[in-house]
């Protein structure tokens, strides 16, 4: 019960510092590893070496601490896929999926503004 | 000649580390800070001391780094209003204002997903 409070304080804490939603929502996913992760979620990898494999080269500090994060935000779950030894498997939840047309909004602009980009492979 | 080769690199290597837009993207606006400064400068502000009394606390030395970073990136200039001492004041460039549906977006997911929010003040 007490690593579930903990969990519970964590996240309220992350959500609530500020009335603003724009502060509040860069509190939650107003750093570029963050959106990372969440844009590998999208295209369908689940499973920690996945995203370590990424190109743009996270490390295993980052996105361990990435992964606990979204997790305490309730964007992401997880879920054992070996119990010997104890491996997870991470999905978007429901509100980690909401964040599409973010994700979306940003390649838009990278793709009008930055000469030379394209967006994620489909 | 020396520190304008510098900046230009600047903007250079910022821009370009990889073709994926949504990474590209991130590189230049995957920071809380400087979305909330970008924020600002579409509400009117101008100077650093409007900067630092924002309610979310930003300190001087992140302050001082994000614009030199959001200068670097063509996304913000800046302008001398007095001469002794010198002080400058910011503005958002014609690429800089193309965040506003960046900014929009990310607004709207907080005050759908996040509880007790609301948009920045009108």
């Amino acid at each position: 019960m007490k690593k579930r409070n903990e969990k519970q304080q964590l996240k309220a804490k992350s959500l609530k510092r500020s009335t603003c939603s724009l502060a509040s929502s860069l509190d939650v996913i107003g750093d570029k590893w963050t959106l990372l992760i969440v844009r590998d979620l999208f295209f369908g990898k689940k499973r920690y070496s996945e995203f370590l494999a990424s190109k743009e080269g996270i490390t295993t500090n980052i996105l361990a601490d990435r992964l606990q994060h979204l997790e305490s935000a309730g964007l992401v779950g997880r879920r054992p896929y070996q119990d010997n030894p104890p491996r997870f498997e991470y999905y978007l939840t429901e509100t980690g999926k909401t964040l599409g047309p973010v994700l979306r909004t940003i390649v838009s602009w990278g793709e009008e503004n930055i000469p030379g980009t394209m967006g994620p492979k489909q």
